[in-house]
């Protein structure tokens, strides 16, 4: 475990956190998602609710062109075919020749070696944000990761080392989701608190935070305060979602309802 | 934008819509659907909702047997892949050789090129209804729209000229939605005022519209009157789900529930 | 129509229901979930209010390794494509050759020639539960349901001759959705009761059901109690979401938190 102390505690609704929140709905910027077939309704829903405006283009034939008319991109590995690797990897360096910052989400990278390759390959493109839990980075970053399917085995502080490891080497931005996110370039670390354990069991949650993570990349923040930003923004909706629910369905109608009430309370 | 007269206005609780909605109810048809991985729960669900019983048949081997059994067919472009393309070109063949009605939405048409060539080539098998947003209207009839990802660029009334002339020259009758929506045939055209922006903030609500368009086909409406009554039912449960809606979490959930309350009271 | 009496009759809170749904949440058993794009969201949802922990992994690269990693592995013929069904060929074995429980959802089967066969070759790797409608295990046992899309043409009761021949001939359970859940060996039957009409009404609640006998099952229940655990907790959710639900909307909200509270209500 780390003990470098951390820099800076982002939280809603501080103005580093609220200024990046209205400027997304300011600019509505356009978000490409290539993601899994099990959160893409609730990932566009998200990133709506914050005031972006999602597109889920996701074959090799168009996938380079789009990526290059949008603000940014997000690649989730969720659910992998040969065609939406092929999209991916065209997205992804479709990005890169632009200049659009994209984001990548290592879902059950380290559980699976199909998708470790894949994803240590999609590095080569330089994604701007790398958005995972505890066992996803480790894995990444080649310090043994595995996780257990989509969910973590380790505690977000456990892979601090790893990520500011993996920052420094990938140049990309990388975020740790757990009960305290951390983010990182390599040598600032932001931490970001708050959220509930209700977050953990509604399907798709952190994979919406990654799009939601594009979408402040999109609207002008750099990549370290768009991850977040993003972050906080997602913690303190889902605090608030959390309060009195009786369960994760009332739970997840809520987290859109407080998206949206937050990205209105932001706006300048 | 066009000055010609609208010739009709169609709004809940108008007979001509109710008596439609409950014929769908009466005849709960079937109703294929190709559509997006975004879309697709929640437009099963607004189908439900409206008492028909909708499946998705998305693979090359079954999609034009299964187009024959249905009462009619949708054909939304919004996730492409080569395997998706081979099915609805053989559903939509399927159901023009069966005499089935079918919509195509031509999601992003305008924006990608891809696509756009991919439903010109579809409007060969004769669609009893085309349903998008103006850009998509206006870059199937050769007008220029591009749109914005899966946005629209214009208004309604900006593309009505257009899908007027797409209407006379490909025989569909041709719906584009907006603040208002207009169905034309090419030459009459009937305005669906109502609904509520909130519906451009939930993900497929334009994408469900065109599933429900297919449902009052199956249940034996006219294609332009089909097109017209799905609209202002939609137009109707969005303003009602709209009211005191604290964010896009609680209205997607209350228009599902004012589709089903509706169509119960829509039933003679 | 059987005329056979009915040996057990199971409904929470029966011990023999809570406390396998106990187990359940005590297990947090890893779900191979690979299922169709209408309801996969929807599903891994309703496994992780019942405490589990699903994973879709639908690729052929991957489905064999992450099926023998997995408590059980649930297969849905919704939306079939070359691709998907690979993928579930390599996951059936997968699983049959590590000793893990496999529940097959035979979706539409007897209405497509297509998926018919693919079901037929399925058995060969030994599904601990078949679930799924009367039409669909009627044509499954060769008993000549056709279904009409997604839906039954027949009641439960009708296919219970057809559901315990497949039994004794594939060496699997057979659990038949309807008014009243029937699971058997082929030789016991179990009774469920319970549950209301808008389970038919929100799409995916029978594809869910398949998902969650296979956390049962993974979970350590026989194949036989954990078909019927399962209907009966999905039962007793839906019956109490019903109450004065004002549509769908809110009915697949509530079916949500009610699992979540039964589940937590269980725990010993």
């Amino acid at each position: 475990m780390s003990t470098d102390p951390v820099a800076r505690s982002w939280a809603w609704p501080d103005p580093d956190v609220t200024t990046r929140a209205a400027a997304v709905s300011a600019a509505t910027p356009l978000v490409h998602c290539l993601t899994n077939i099990v959160v893409a309704g609730f990932t566009a829903n998200v990133v709506l609710a914050a005031g972006a405006s999602p597109a889920m283009v996701e074959n090799s034939a168009e996938a380079a062109a789009f990526a290059r008319m949008a603000g940014a991109v997000l690649v989730n590995l969720g659910t992998l075919s040969p065609e939406i690797e092929s999209a991916m990897v065209a997205a992804a360096h479709g990005a890169r020749s632009a200049g659009t910052p994209w984001v990548l989400d290592p879902v059950a990278v380290g559980a699976l070696d199909h998708r470790t390759t894949f994803a240590h390959g999609l590095l080569d493109a330089g994604p701007a944000i790398i958005r995972g839990n505890a066992s996803e980075i480790q894995a990444l970053a080649g310090a043994g990761g595995r996780g257990r399917g989509v969910d973590s085995t380790a505690g977000s502080r456990e892979a601090l080392d790893a990520a500011r490891e993996l920052a420094r080497r990938s140049g990309s931005v990388v975020a740790v989701s757990g009960v305290v996110d951390l983010v990182t370039d390599g040598d600032t670390v932001i931490e970001v608190p708050g959220g509930d354990v209700l977050m953990t069991r509604v399907t798709g949650v952190g994979c919406a935070l990654g799009a939601l993570m594009a979408a402040f990349a999109a609207a002008g923040s750099v990549p370290l305060e768009a991850a977040a930003a993003a972050s906080a923004m997602m913690a303190a909706a889902g605090g608030r979602a959390a309060e009195g629910a009786p369960g994760t369905g009332t739970f997840a109608v809520r987290l859109l309802d407080e998206l949206c009430i937050l990205s209105a309370t932001a706006a300048p």
